[in-house]
This record gives C-alpha cells, sequence and structure tokens, in this order.
C-alpha cells in the first residue's frame, strides 16, 4: 500500500516518524509546501487553494491513500479534497479525538486542545469532542510554538516563558488531564509541555493515526521496509536533510 | 507622485508610516503578500519569483516609483525587478545603509545587523557597510522577533527571554554603537532592543528610507494629503484593520 503524506512543510515528518516506525506501508510519497509555509496563520480559501494543488500533484504518484499531517488542512479543507479524488482522504482531526476516546474514558476530563490561529479558530476538534459528549473542553492556538521549533529550540528561557505565557492563567484555574496536540510541530516539544501541565496526557497526531489507520483503513500489513520520497516546493534538500536528522535510521 | 509599496505581508505598514508621516506622495498603493507571507524563511528563487508576480500587480496602477519595504525581496529581488520595470525600484537596504552613513562617522563604531534568515544569509548589508569602510559589523538572524511581535507581543517575558538568546553573548563580549533594524517588523520593538543593547542607537527602515527618497529621487514636495489604497493577496480586511491601528490618523 502506498500513502501520500501532505504538509504545509516540515511538520509533517513527525506523523511520517511514526508510520515508518509502525511499517504500515509500503512506499510513503512526502510533500511539504515549504515555499508557502506556514499555513496556520492563513485563512480557509488560501489552505484549500494550496490544498488542492498538492492533491493535484499527489495524482502523479499512484497512492492509495492520502494522509493530512497538517492540522490547518484538516481543518479546512478535508471536504474539498474529498470531493476531489476517489482515494480516501485521512485528517488528523477525527484520528486525535478517535485516539483520545480510547485513553479517557470520564466525558468529565479537562481537556486542553493547543494548534495553531487557524486550527483553533476552525473549531473542529471541539465540534468533534462535543459530539462524543466531553463537556470540558479548553483551546489556546498557540501559534508561537512553531517558529521557537523550527529555530531549534526545545528547551531552555524562550520556551519556558512561551509556555508560561499560553498556559499560566489556565493552570491556575484548572487541572488538565489531557493535552491533544493540535499541530504537527508539538511532538517536537512533547515532554515540556507535559511537565509544564503537570504531567498531563499527550495525545500525538502521529501515533493517533498509526491506530486510526488500522482500525478504519485495515493497515495492518507490517512491511519489510518502507521506501520514502521527499518532495517540497522549496529548497527539498533542505527538507531531505531535516528527514535524515529527525528520522534517522527509520530511512 | 504615486508610490508603490511592497511587503511579504503587514510588516511593510511601518515604511508607510514614515511615508505619511512626512507627506512625500499624492498616493500610496500597498500590496501585502499575506497569502505566502513569510518571505524570510524561503530562499532566493522563491523570493524573486513571488516579488515579480508583485510587479506584474504594481503595472495596473501607473505608479511612479516602487518601494520594496520587505528587506528580504530588498535583499534578493531587486535586480530582478529592476530589469523588468521602467520604474525606479527602491529597496530599504541602500536606504538603511545611507542613513547609517548620516549617524555615524567613525568607521571602528561597533554595527549590529539584524533581520530574518533570508536577509541575514545573503549578506548584503555587510557588502554595503564594508564597501563604505565600516570594520565591525556583527549580523544576527533574529527571525523569532517576527512572530512575537505578529502575535501582539511587545514587551514582557518572551520578548526578553528572546532578546537574551540572541544578544546576550554578543552584549558580553561588546558594547553595540548602533543597530540596523534589517526588518519592517522590527521598529515595533525598536525601545526594547535599544534598550536591550544599553542605548544602541536603531536605524529604522522606514525613516531611512524617507531621507533617501528625499536625497536621491528628490521627493522633496509636501502633499497636503496621501491618498492610500491597501491590497493583500489573502484577507485585505485583515490588513486594512492593522493599517487602522498602526497608522491611526494618518489614513
Amino acid at each position: 500500500m502506498k500513502a501520500g503524506v501532505f504538509d504545509s512543510g516540515i511538520g509533517g515528518l513527525t506523523v511520517v516518524k511514526s508510520l515508518l516506525e509502525n511499517k504500515i506501508f509500503e512506499e510513503i510519497v512526502y510533500f511539504g509546501d515549504t515555499a508557502r509555509v506556514p499555513y496556520g496563520v492563513k485563512d480557509k480559501n488560501t489552505i484549500t487553494r494550496y490544498s488542492l494543488e498538492a492533491l493535484e500533484f499527489f495524482k502523479n504518484f499512484d497512492i492509495d491513500i492520502l494522509i493530512i499531517a497538517c492540522n490547518s488542512v484538516s481543518a479546512f479543507a478535508l471536504d474539498e479534497l474529498r470531493a476531489n479524488t476517489n482515494i480516501p482522504v485521512v485528517g488528523v482531526i477525527e484520528s486525535g479525538v478517535k485516539a483520545l476516546e480510547n485513553k479517557i474514558i470520564d466525558k468529565n476530563s479537562n481537556i486542553l486542545v493547543i494548534g495553531t490561529t487557524a486550527t483553533i479558530k476552525s473549531q473542529k476538534y471541539e465540534k468533534a469532542l462535543n459530539s462524543l459528549s466531553y463537556k470540558n473542553i479548553n483551546s489556546i492556538a498557540t501559534g508561537l510554538f512553531v517558529p521557537i521549533v523550527e529555530e531549534g529550540i526545545f528547551e531552555g528561557e524562550i520556551l519556558n516563558s512561551t509556555l508560561n505565557y499560553y498556559f499560566s492563567a489556565l493552570k491556575s484555574e484548572k487541572s488538565i488531564d489531557i493535552v491533544i496536540l493540535g499541530c504537527t510541530h508539538f511532538p517536537l516539544i512533547e515532554k515540556e509541555i507535559s511537565l509544564y501541565l503537570d504531567g498531563a496526557i499527550t495525545i500525538h497526531s502521529g501515533d493517533a493515526i498509526v491506530d486510526y489507520l488500522k482500525l478504519e483503513y485495515n493497515c495492518n500489513n507490517k512491511f519489510e521496509e518502507t521506501k520514502t520520497i521527499f518532495f517540497a516546493s522549496e529548497n527539498p534538500d533542505g527538507l531531505k536533510n531535516i528527514a535524515k536528522i529527525w528520522l534517522k535510521d527509520l530511512i
């Protein structure tokens, strides 16, 4: 089975990591729209237009399934994408919510959803969680985590003051049980987020989507190896270098 | 005289502010490429391609001069832009360096150039300063200031820790006399940067370009009012709202 993975930039490599660790695909074609990154500060129309262009690109590769690693695209463009292709298109929001449902049974748990401005504005996580009867949902747009991670900062003074900036008011008010990391960059600072929120459980899009693909799309094969091809709309060598660092012996 | 002002997003409004305060144009047409912002993390080819597309857009407006408010475009695409139009194209790097020359006579002064990754990588400021025999030039890519300012943060813990992150090593080594703010977002945190660097003089692209336009392009008229039109490649209303806040009674 051959999967396409689409992201606005490099963040989706955290999803690829989970896919590779679980060896559920024979081949992965990755496309990061690095020439127009980030999507998380842009609006529905722009995000949808860029996503449909990416879909056209993937049509050259005869993929069996398209995985949308980007939360902003999953929030805004999933319906449009599905209307323009016959293969399944799977986003990270539905799988993230499903993963939460497997971990948290108590519908009164305090849930925190974090993501880019676009993702949080879409309220897609909230709606999905509400429909499953979760009652205590808090959402915070934590856009600054993206450039901080891209700067190569994973700990220290800047990250701590940013955690403080976004979460201190909430933390003084209630104890968070579970955090949905609604942006592919956030797994890189997963431990720091959990630690700041007194050990809250984190939901990581990559791990969540693997479980979801097994359950909903019967991706239960385990291949000996997964062939990977990486494309980017600018500086593909830069993306390949980061893939080598983040994915190490997996590629 | 009718000017076009081009920026990758909203940052160029700090340049428009200086142009309006000095009333040197009858009309200003502003275009911010908000659908593809930021440029400062992208490469020369992409920045040049986007800039030439913007030039085509400005050809609809019969402008007399095109002002490139974006430092990343000024660093990489100025020659290509000039090769594709007959009107003058003025960038913020040449004017920034000229402004510095007017303020600092001592060629041994400690100069700090800050900007996005793209601008600093281009070394355009350094080359221009070297050609004027300045000897002590330090450059630091301070990309995080851009999303911080866009988040609406102009003071406090995050900004302080970021100032510390970028400048503490340099500060402990030498005393900086003058800082070139090589990105249109930085004037919004000009005071904080100067304060952190023990009162270093700051060079602001907007003020610098007004002086440069007067000197080199004879823009010495003072019009009663300047008509402004704002365009953006996505969410033009968002840009207009920010223009109203930043430019207040000037528009």
